[in-house]
């Protein structure tokens, strides 16, 4: 006894999956512990996804003891639990050393490793990702396995389940390890989490048993953070010529009793004190979600047929589960499933109810048709609130805020509208909610609240000329309003006083609006987000009909992978100082 | 018996629902003979959803005799086989009087009846819609009854599955009507389909029943064709406090014996001799879908990596059973699973495959997010041919192909290019599959095939410079570019000698080729789609910052229903005619 306890490994020395092939079960055991405690060190320090990557040591450790990859794939999804497959993969620098704790992204990336296959971060994808693999596999008379590793949240989006109907089709070697955390990132909805306790309770023996009914052999773990347990099912499972399931039952947070209990606190966390959980900067008192949140609060107790939904990201947009239950059954939690949600918003406001689903703009492109057909052909006056938006959205790679108004503000009927600030925010959202005319979706600004002062005009399907000058005109909306003020301040300096215009409606120009700068020198807009598709294009194109010299400001069409917001603007000549040289052209 | 045999109903007096309330049996069943016998009738003459409609006779007439509509709530999904309901709802006339067969569209339409509650056109949306509509009710205390009523093939369809996952948590009433005819278009997909066999062999007695697994009160009907079963069935249904689905076992065709004999052939016909089933207007001999089929057929008979996928819809895109034989193992048909699909490309890229997804343009808007993330970020060479684009695709409401350059070409990475003839499309489709540096999708142009009758030149990336005018350019592709060449031919008649350019590359302008239009008097754009996101807009921008006089030419942002081409073309100004007094402007 005494011997393990002194003896550690120097994880310094884990290279490969080729350095743990060799241990015993003891030895695989204290692997894992030291794994745990590097990884809540570096969490503690750094932030990141806490909660579901504790849950998942011993099962990284058993997958890369038990297959061979990157000869034998494995796809995890979402990827947000794949540190400590990063961590047996070459990348322990990463894990070990405070100042190397930025070489890693947070995700799974081919850039970084052959043993990641594909950028991934949103849910759901890995058994489609999965069953290519297998099908080109089998293509070419490989032998390899092909093991998609997905959470029970993720189980539940619909592509999730039609690769999970499809995949067994394929006639060949194919594995499912089904994480079972029992949590979504909040708690679990759908009627498949309470078919998964049932499995549980029963020790995988219950009647009714769905994955048995879609043709997979299935294979219960009871004890999914058991080292002994996961080998055992692993080996079973591989090397197979069908589909396999195996379903472990862990434990979000496990070895951080902090995370252990506050299992949605803990999903994604700031640098924090391990000890007692809390955060090591607090963040700012005043938020567009939380502003949202205590906005749709008002307005559910104002009028219960308000409804306020989400897709499995309840605190990405305010809604703590305090709030939740004050809203009570008007508050309405899918699951990670975005097209059902978009749709339901149809029924709902067919219905009569005032359906307003807040949604964090990258995952709303999840739901495109359902935006286009269900909510937009019928013409329903659904609402739809998109959050971490334009240049100061996340900037993880698979998270970016850049292209929802090339995405939504393209669909007939839709009105998209930009708040700049939180007095036209907080009206913006009022205004959709006691409308029945349109659908709407209102753009949240990105980054820091800011303030107007005043009370923001109130056509919202307007321009709005904040300051009327000549011959210049700068156009901007959203966050980036600041960047046209700014630089008009700078222009004024100069002597030279610019017309400003708020282009807050980015479904189409205010052609009113847009006439009065006939015979303006110059036009600039600026658009906050990616540049093709977007408002500056619409409205240089309404000019240029007029021979208006336009020059359209916004990003260049490509995908960024951590930037840095000041340098992107600065790149694309989008500072204040930029944009008033442009002017100047 | 005499009496029953001689006696007819009247089917004009059919008003609405009410109007079948009072019948016993006996009638219900002559109803149905009526019903069909006048579909048959229509259908022949005049075309449309064949199998579907035929098969859900008795189902229809059951669901209106038990149910209340328009207070209870049902719909259809896709609604390809709401004629029936149609003719019980108000609206006969369009099913017995030949002239007044255009009366109605194929699709469930709000406008035309309220008891239809939405424009439904795509797949697996029906019980998503019933969850908005069974909260709404929830939250104003309402009783009514909510149906979804659904089949087999849609049901495989992610949404649907995140639905029906979802609804059981409602804790009210809900009613899934799940019409099993054991077909998709073509054969069904996936691994449920061999699950709904084995409950219909069992006669809903089988184990691992996956409905009761989600939490359903699970009611089976083996003969979906016989009235008494499914009254008592729908009687059983109705009024519940839960959701409970009714599992009909349906004959898709029923009562005509060429649709039951053909079952893919006869999902959508145009006008058919009911006898022989041969059309009556035979198609032309060619089209771009069979090309299709006959290029990829070479490509992957000289390739075993190259794979051909669709999504349920193989016919649409050439692949008859005959041809998907010959394709043996490299055709795959995931079924009605457009993300699966789309990501699956994702894997068979990675994995080395070549893989090549045929997608009718108005469906590939169900994975806008799968083509983003897992094509485009990972940037992986899978290849898009899209169908039915444009003005010249298809026309309903709900299947419009007017919005896919605006979707699809403002992805980063993504290369979109149009071809505008036969000869373009062919090299456009062996480029991408033969190149492995980018995601690409190749735009088939709408309408009748147009033969260049030379080979185009061959950097698809760069735009082509037709003929080389001066002060006037008309830049067009796809099909429409015909129309940039006719108004040319207008201009030389009267002198003028215009530069005309297929602009094939919709994802990015040729920065170059416009260049060389700097101090050009009139450059028009000719958009085949919607204005907005276009590529008129994008070249606009382009050159709006040279003070370039640009005239963008393209579709109003709005959904149409059954348009004229013709018609549409006019009124937004781009006929030839138009298009060349625009330039004399």
């Amino acid at each position: 006894m005494i011997l393990y306890i002194t003896m550690k490994i120097d994880l310094s020395t884990i290279k490969s999956p080729a350095d743990i092939k060799g241990f015993d079960i003891e030895k695989l055991e204290l692997l894992s512990e030291e794994l745990r405690a590097a990884l809540i060190k570096k969490l503690a320090a750094h932030g990141g996804h806490v909660g579901p990557n504790l849950g998942v040591v011993e099962a990284t450790v058993a997958l890369h003891y038990v297959f061979d990859a990157p000869k034998d794939e494995i796809v995890f999804d979402v990827s947000h639990q794949s540190y400590v497959h990063k961590m047996l993969t070459g990348r322990i620098g990463a894990f070990i050393d405070p100042t190397r704790y930025d070489e890693v992204t947070g995700y799974s990336s081919p850039q970084e490793s052959e043993y990641d296959l594909f950028e991934i971060g949103h849910t759901s994808t890995s058994i489609a990702l999965a069953t290519g693999l297998a099908k080109a596999r089998d293509l070419k008379g490989g032998r390899q396995n092909v093991v998609a590793f997905i959470g029970d949240a993720s189980l539940g989006g619909g592509m999730a389940l039609e690769a999970l109907d499809y995949a067994p089709e394929l006639g060949s070697n194919f594995i499912v390890v089904l994480n079972d955390n029992q949590m979504s990132i909040a708690e679990n909805h759908g009627e498949l989490y309470n078919h998964l306790a049932t499995l549980r309770k029963s020790n995988g023996q219950a009647e009714n048993n769905i994955f048995k009914a879609l043709g997979y052999e299935y294979i219960y773990v009871a004890e999914g953070n058991d080292l002994r347990s996961l080998i055992k099912a692993f080996r079973n499972a591989k090397d197979k010529d069908h589909a396999v399931l195996v379903h472990i039952n862990t434990m979000k947070g496990m070895g951080l009793p902090v995370a252990e209990a506050h299992k949605e606190e803990f999903h994604f966390n700031g640098p924090f004190d391990p000890k007692t959980g809390s955060p090591l900067n607090p963040v700012a008192a005043e938020s567009y979600t939380e502003m949202f949140a205590m906005k749709m609060l008002q307005l559910m107790h104002a009028d219960k047929n308000v409804v306020t939904l989400t897709a499995g990201t309840p605190a990405a947009i305010g809604f703590s589960e305090e709030l939740r239950k004050q809203a009570g059954s008007q508050f309405v939690d899918v699951g990670i499933a975005e097209q059902d949600a978009v749709t339901m918003t149809a029924g709902l406001a067919k219905g009569g109810a005032r359906p307003v689903m807040g949604v964090v703009s990258t995952f709303l492109q999840r739901a495109y048709d359902q935006l286009s057909h269900d909510v937009a052909i019928n013409n329903l006056p659904a609402v739809f609130v998109d959050f971490y938006t334009g240049v100061y959205g996340m900037n993880d790679v698979t998270h970016l805020g850049l292209f929802d108004v090339a995405m939504v503000s393209n669909i007939p009927n839709i009105k998209m509208i930009a708040a700049a600030n939180a007095e036209e925010y907080l009206a913006m959202i009022e205004w959709a909610v006691a409308q029945t005319e349109y659908p709407v979706v209102v753009r949240t600004p990105g980054g820091s609240v800011v303030h107007a002062g005043k009370t923001p005009s109130s056509d919202f399907l307007r321009y709005d000329v904040i300051e009327k000058g000549e011959e210049v005109a700068i156009i901007g909306y959203g966050a980036l309003l600041q960047n046209a003020l700014k630089a008009a301040e700078l222009l004024k300096a100069k002597g030279i006083v610019p017309t400003v215009i708020n282009a807050r409606n980015l479904s189409e120009v205010d052609a009113e609006c847009l006439d009065s700068l006939k015979g303006y020198r110059h036009v600039i807009t600026i658009d906050d987000g990616i540049l093709n598709g977007g408002v500056g294009q619409k409205i240089a194109a309404y000019l240029a009909h007029e021979g208006v010299k336009t020059t359209c400001l916004g990003l260049k069409n490509q995908f960024m992978d951590r930037y840095n917001a000041a340098e992107v603007l600065k790149e694309n000549g989008m500072t204040p100082e930029q944009i008033a040289q442009t002017a100047l052209e």
